[in-house]
């Protein structure tokens, strides 16, 4: 027996179509104003909107009462006049509508962040912890009470979450379940049966998905893809913590892999018969350019310093010409280079992005990963690899998680306006 | 100044537009029946067909028409009567239309294929050689003797060579420069103008690119995607040869990388500081598992077999329990399998097939290359990773490249027909 709402319009198909059809033409006509306006590089006038899109300045009009009304869009401050008649008022995406939640746990560090429609970072904590004696659900607690903060200083200025996404530095799958993170030492934690009960993240909000879980390394990959001035829509983001992950960029998207699982790097074996590793392999890059590996080497191991504090720390010590920090960022280099070698022979991608704690250190990393790939890569004499320093570096996977949800709402308006109603 | 022909219609702009749109549907009609009958499990009927498609049968039966006279589509036999009246002639590809040149150079074989329009081998020759002494020129020259026969052979059963293709161990650009083959010693050979003035393989079709040239583990990925019933849409092909490459294939398509040089798994250093390769790096995976390695640690180095027949001498070797082919292929396999850890760490694949000369050696190769798998791969424990011989084996590359040319025609037949009428 069907649900009462199905049988409505049994008896009108035609119309019923008719009506789902007008429907989803004015989400479309939403979704690329919006997108309009989002991409366009000086504030566009209604004209402007009508004319680039093919809709009639009528609907445009409306469309646009629609975003404003729903706090998507704002009236930009009127440019000074440049010819005769009233000057036409630019749109912009609004400063004070909805925002994304970004959280991340990595093995040192809690972090929350919230960004606006138009991509600007309104609000960033990190609170630093080692994190690896603490359960996961006190984990949890503790990055709500981060999200509680991230959301009263969004209140406060204006901003209403939309939803949230969480970076964790394991495997997680569909439904949020972190199957492992090794550097942490979870297995199989249900991060959205932990946090049921937390209304910052679990708020449900029509259309959107009130948490998104995801490997911190795919969202520091977003995250960069959409920092700044459009980049190459290919390439490789390695985020370089205690543990190694990476994100790989094809064509502006994300690869995830046959079950989504893609990007383990740092597991990738650079010395076979070598270290152990907390994955019960051997060799892996991670215990040759991982944080902890790199610290030792430097003279620094049992430091605990936080993976910004060590990157600045060693960062600090090259600088002085520390030998030993030289030679450590120097075998670090050389170790990741070969794990990067084995990329580029396989994908040939053309761009290698350093992130994370290897942001700040990539002055020192940059020379022994493209000497590697040079003595390597197949096909290095004629087709040249960039190397180069990520622009968000250690920030990358909270504000990609942010980003992620604004981008969701900039892409498909209509569940937010139907919400916002 | 535009050429004459661009004039024509300039005056009545509808009615080109209208003869464009004809001339694009009957092509889709064309193709989407073809398509039709290129994946029924049985002859299809006219009738069926004008169900399957929307297209009245009146549409179809013209289609048909057009197919039948340009050799593309023929009358199957007759089935037995099942009910009252006449039968309905069922439809099946053409045996004695249109057929795919499929050729290959490797170090120590040169191969010659013709694939038919439903993926039948109606010709194959291996012409054994050890060509790294051998010039370019001279290579190509004895390669087209190859297919002049083939041609004969072809045309003496009745088909067309609509195209080719040819498979190379190295990496081509695309205009067919091979800019490296390092097996061969290949590098920055202009294929298509050294074969210049060999008509079987360079005689002009309309709308088909007389040959194509293309990296063998990439043609060999094809021949495996497209051999037999369907299998999983990604995979990794492993062509084991002198030199060791891989065809990525990501939802039923090849991946290419960024400039077409993807794949190079042989060079993935699986001992950094290991052995010098030809490529001028260390420890790559060639020097490990290639077959000159294999042989070398068989006791077997030296014996100058041939590819399959070097596999066949291995096997034959292990199959009686020989305890140097044993540890030989035991320790290839590990190095495969250190190998394969990184690729499936890095994308995530779940099956990887091994190809060429490592088919009629997998059951020897598959356990240690499992094991690597097992101890190596974060996910391997609740995300399986299937390891199998290819169905092709040897073969594939050329199977491939011949069957790249058949399917072009099947997915756009209206160039072939232009070219038939």
């Amino acid at each position: 027996m069907p649900h009462l709402w199905q049988c409505q319009g049994v008896r009108r198909p035609d119309t019923t179509a008719g009506a789902v059809r007008q429907g989803s033409l004015r989400e479309l006509n939403l979704a690329v104003v919006l997108g309009r306006i989002a991409a366009a590089e000086r504030p566009p006038s209604r004209a402007e909107l009508a004319a680039e899109t093919g809709l009639t300045r009528a609907t445009v009009s409306a469309v646009v009462e629609d975003l404003v009304t729903g706090r998507l869009v704002a009236e930009a401050e009127p440019t000074p006049r440049t010819g005769a008649g009233r000057p036409a008022r630019g749109l912009v995406l609004a400063d004070d509508g909805p925002a994304g939640l970004g959280l991340e746990i990595n093995v040192d560090y809690l972090a929350a962040c919230v960004v606006d429609l138009g991509g600007r970072v309104r609000h960033h904590t990190v609170r630093r912890a080692d994190l690896r004696p603490v359960s996961p659900a006190e984990t949890l607690a503790r990055l709500v009470e981060l999200a509680a903060q991230a959301r009263a200083d969004a209140a406060n200025q204006g901003l209403t979450l939309a939803g949230a996404a969480l970076a964790v530095p394991g495997l997680v799958d569909d439904a949020g379940l972190v199957r492992l993170a090794p550097n942490l030492g979870w297995r199989d934690v249900p991060v959205p049966a932990l946090l049921a009960g937390h209304p910052p993240l679990t708020e449900r909000i029509d259309g959107v998905p009130p948490l998104v879980v995801d490997n911190e390394a795919n969202l520091a990959a977003l995250g960069e893809l959409h920092a700044g001035p459009p980049g190459p829509a290919s390439f490789l983001h390695i985020s370089g913590e205690v543990g190694i992950g990476a994100g790989i960029v094809l064509d502006g998207d994300l690869f995830r892999g046959a079950r989504g699982w893609s990007g383990e790097i740092g597991h990738i074996p650079v010395r076979p018969e070598g270290r152990p590793c907390r994955c019960g392999g051997r060799g892996c890059l991670e215990r040759y350019a991982g944080q902890e590996a790199v610290l030792a080497a430097a003279g620094l191991a049992g430091a605990d310093l936080p993976a910004d504090s060590a990157a600045a720390r060693l960062a600090e010590l090259a600088g002085a010409g520390d030998p030993a920090a030289l030679r450590a960022l120097h075998d670090a280099g050389t170790a990741l280079g070969v794990a990067v070698a084995a990329v580029v022979n396989l994908l040939d991608l053309d761009t290698v992005v350093l992130g994370g704690g290897y942001a700040p250190l990539a002055r020192w990393l940059c020379p022994p990963v493209l000497a590697e790939i040079s003595a390597r890569v197949l096909t290095a004499a004629w087709s040249p690899v960039t190397v180069r320093p990520a622009t968000l570096g250690a920030t990358a996977a909270a504000v990609g998680a942010a980003g992620s949800v604004v981008r969701r709402i900039v892409a498909r308006p209509g569940g937010w306006l139907a919400r916002a109603s």
